[in-house]
């Protein structure tokens, strides 16, 4: 089982994580993981933070000599800025005279679509600095690295992550257009949206500007696919087991996604059953399928099939033109606070749905084959799709 | 921390579901497990199944005259076609002269859209049986029985919750139309379709004949509300404490869900941030969201407004004129098995949905209030929201 | 991961325990279980409650002639007096006029050394019926019949375990003696105090009859034993991964143990380091080990030597000779209730400490191998072991 | 529910640990958690390495301004001899030219009574550092830096920890000596083994001399006491919710631990059952219990008296006087490799034990009482207390 915990607070010193559960002798590069944490700062509509924010990453423990160790993996990744919060963010207590100035000012005035009210309603503060540093997105290059050694380990195994953009605001890519294949990351990386239709990146494009040139924000949707994929991680025979309900469990558990869906997801629900499933049938000896509607997974089980998932991300809450709300301090109508201006952060979305798909999967690996060093989950996974019978396959 | 596991196949002897965790005191009737348990078979478009399949309910522990005791509550739904299949099920091996025969004939075409195929893959299986008699959705009846033990605890917070129906295939509640109330549970369980708009309810109705004339089946959508929570479950300092994270692992956890949504999911993604989320107003002196595009979560959390998350559920998979597949005994091409003649089980997927909210919510109540007995939980609730300062209220 | 969980109350209809995790294909036996069952209840020194305890099994679901389906596996243990319990016990309310009499009387005098004052306090409750229903060994039963599928699995891969007495009370099997071996089982079953060593079973039986003629009760001392145990299971990397911090939660978890240990345990404390550990040599080419004082585990793995832990179990607190207690009702001193009669309930604590052992190294496998089905498993443990190189053997 | 895992190697650059779940506005103090790093130093018979190994502590997240902030804190705890061993231990790739030699060189004698040699088997390396560096005592700085938080978090709610000291080697507090109490902590400090008896302690410091002077090694057992535990942490529901079986695991799992004892332990199982228990009586109006042989559980929860557990320590394991091995490179006998020169470490087991517990009560408060800031656990806890009626006091 795997298990990780991440921690940090977006203006503090560093975000600081650990992965438990891994192999030995998985390739661990820095260098992958900070061109990772860069895709994640891609995007048109990304605003100055993006530019300034640049990540030092170390490792602290579990990786020798470019291979993990099997024991637990923890990474940091600093905060360039760290000089300018360190009184706003000290761990120690400062004093009291210099709290509540400059960027310490209490921040009173929660903002709508954020943490900020509810989270000082459940943890008893008083001002939404507290909340919103741990809220914040920023958390999600924690998760990213992490993501980054996950997908390794399944790289090791032949399965290939891809996330791309297919909608923003309203604009999407048209049914039946050729999905990315692990070829074409670096093509994805080099569009402005990482989006794979060419016609409709520019179409992005022009919604971003659209909404930039108003002072709004948008959302959009990505996907994440996965190829390589054995047949039968995840299981059917209880709920918490079944591969697509932990993957819903990822996604939407990354900030701002509001919906989750596996293959054609809701546009399922309006077909008829007749149109809606993927066939069996015999090719060349194999049995294949007609089709992907179902995303990858049946039961609650991979397939062997490309596995296909969506989240659906809000616009960004913080707008330029700000939302009303209320002072807290004041008890009076105000604007919210704003923070940063991005217009749309779908692309890195993308990136971080991917280092979550990935610990995904590799926790259902790890299910299913065990193992303590790469060869011995590598040699069992080989050895069971080697013993699945010929009339199954 | 609730714990809860569930056991049983489609035509074995019985389900037995133990939930854990729960607090003392708690009413637990068996009448209102049954009537949750024959809400599960409501619907127009439901087979001959539902209708004979009738819940012997028994309790086996951690309930004592009619409260619980703290204990691990179990409880046992038999099947009254047991008869009938204590052969093919028996868990005692039986002569093997009899094997395979009549109703225990292997079942060697998987049916697309199953578990059946990669199940057998998974499990070394030669045939379809032991995968499908626990894939199938008979199983959630055991969650729906928990769930109504689970209801009666949030009920005794003051949370209660209502499942409506909103699409059958493409027919869809248009947006705008009023939710239903806790008050409302009796008009929606008498609707043919558990749909609350009246209108679209007749349309549901004449989709389903039309997919019943065709042979064919059909998907939809559900939505589950949630009218009484305290804002503050869930939290936002960890992915997987996230309320809606959590939601969307419970739901995509049932049979048949391909996509789920908090608030208006989806659709949010396709609004400017500007027109997307919950202003904060003053109102009596109280903080008011000016609507409940969120779903009542944010960063999240609850938020103290109405709960509501979606599920899609694709168009049953068996089929009546039965979609194409492979015998895998003889290695060419066949129909799938047809097992049974549901044209669409959508409303029956909503109690379940229920069911699957209730204790995800129960769960998250215990994570932020504990309690042993359901006094000390609502004590430790009333003095928690008494606290929240009036300037965050 | 191996999850369970175990429900029923000591005089309820029932107790009721779903094992979920395990590979498909394991032999499950009724009657297999039906013995371990049997066994529980050996030992010189049992009162009247053992023989008319009568065990009704049934197994609910997760077996199919005679195998394991990889489906979570339910079993029922029917109790025998629910006649004379059922009001008492009863999960419906009874007529209030019938309550809190004969049998039901309030149990308002909570028993040192129980769980009756403490759990009324946490629970809420006004006399000890409803903590003491659930606190009672009888519970062990579910946990046997688990543990009895645990063993099954676990002799499948060649682990095969051994339960044996070492002390009863004073009386201890003197160092240096013989360990049981797998085919010792029926001899130890045979032995009146499950003692390998038939002069000290002697003594332990003549120090039973001495207990007894002075109404009073007596401990001891269990050791569980495994053979065939892989050398890796459990981990060094994180402190909840030790095999031996996993052992020693399952076995104190049982009820009425104070104490347990790995291999020579506190005995290990008071020896020198020159003295304490097990030297490795080489004979006939391989790596021996020249002791077995560290019970088979290093760094909290299996060595792969016979495991060896203990567990230490204090007297029955219900003692003839009640002991003080205040009676809540009274606020007056008075003597305990008294609800039994067994002197000693050692050898029965091994069979359950074997059953905790079972499960624990059950999950252990599970980790480290995977496999969905028995065969998966195997191979893959077998692979491992032919993966080890020549140098390390 | 607390979570917390730990990273870093003994020789690496620093140790990581993250604890998620604590509450927020919970005082944490960089200057408390480094008194408790020195404090794991402690102890006469240290070696070298205790001397030079400073603590350079830092925390990265979850605290601002002396309070924590709910969200996981993350603790860095850097090794000052990083600089000699940066090379060894890289987590980069190093010129091939450079491994192997010097401290880098491969160990390939494994050492009895660590985990060298199946932590090879396991983990399938050619050599014991990658397995030494993580299994070694060095990684449980990083749980006592964690522990101090969990302590101030307990002492928050009137819960304070000691530990002692009760016996090294063969020399042993004799029975019937008086228990140390929170305020004794500074004078256990202060003596040579953190021994509370003062004669007992001259013996200790006579052993340990002795010891030295045969190059030779000594364990000991050490007791954690906790004062203003409230009754009813843990439960008698679940096995595996018992407070004592969780005990049980956390400081089993700690290393070198090979016994651990609740209470009076196994002393109790040798008493028979009219002298091993705590009877109840009644003084000015409150029950009280006549002694403490339970330690502070009945039925696996806390009864509000002191709690008492024990672990037992077994010799350190790299004598001077090196034990017996194999070379695994040579497949020749060898002695083993001896890399410290610790006579004796049980005072700093104590600490660390103590931390484990307080991490253990933490996370069986927060089960039982919840709450998100310390003001909203204590309110719980006391209006609990305030609950408990009369008659059960």
């Amino acid at each position: 089982m795997l298990r990780w915990l991440t921690a940090g607070e977006s203006h503090g010193p560093e975000l600081v994580a650990i992965l438990e559960g891994l192999p030995a002798g998985i390739p661990v590069s820095l260098d992958d993981i900070r061109a990772d944490l860069a895709r994640r700062k891609l995007g048109y509509g990304r605003g100055a933070r993006m530019k300034f924010e640049q990540d030092e990453l170390a490792i602290s423990g579990g990786v020798r000599h470019g291979l993990s160790l099997g024991s637990p993996i923890a990474v940091r990744v600093g905060n360039t800025e760290w000089p300018k919060w360190q009184e706003v963010m000290s761990p120690e207590p400062i004093d009291p005279a210099r709290l509540g100035r400059g960027r310490g000012a209490a921040l009173t005035r929660p903002r709508p679509g954020h943490a900020d009210l509810v989270g000082m309603q459940k943890y008893d503060f008083d001002e939404a600095r507290p909340v919103l540093e741990r809220a914040s997105a920023r958390e999600t290059a924690a998760r990213v690295a992490l993501g980054a050694i996950a997908r390794s380990f399944l790289s090791e195994l032949g399965i290939e992550l891809v996330a791309h953009t297919i909608a923003i605001g309203p604009v999407r890519v048209p049914e039946g257009r050729p999905l990315p294949l692990p070829a074409d990351v670096d093509a994805l990386d080099a569009d402005p949206l990482r989006c794979f239709d060419a016609e409709t990146s520019v179409l992005m494009v022009a919604e971003v500007d659209a909404a930039h040139k108003d002072g709004d924000t948008l959302g959009g949707v990505v996907e994440v696919l996965a190829y390589g994929v054995p047949p039968g991680l995840g299981s059917h025979v209880h709920w918490d087991r079944r591969l697509d309900s932990q993957l819903a469990a990822a996604l939407m558990g990354i900030q701002a996604i509001k919906g989750v869906e596996v293959g054609d997801g809701f546009e399922t629900t309006r077909r008829r059953g007749s149109a809606a499933h993927d066939e069996l049938h015999l090719s060349d000896g194999r049995i294949v399928r007609s089709s992907d509607r179902a995303g990858g997974t049946e039961g609650g089980m991979s397939t062997g099939t490309v596995l296909r998932v969506r989240a659906g991300m809000k616009p960004i809450a913080t707008i330029p033109h700000a939302l009303p709300t209320v002072d807290i301090a004041t008890g009076e109508a105000a604007a919210a606070h704003h923070q940063r201006s991005d217009v749309c952060a779908v692309p890195a979305a993308g990136v971080v749905a991917e280092a979550m798909v990935a610990l995904t999967l590799a926790n259902a690996v790890l299910e299913k084959f065990g193992g303590d060093s790469v060869g011995e989950t590598r040699r069992n996974l080989e050895s069971y799709l080697a013993a699945i019978p010929d009339a199954l396959r």
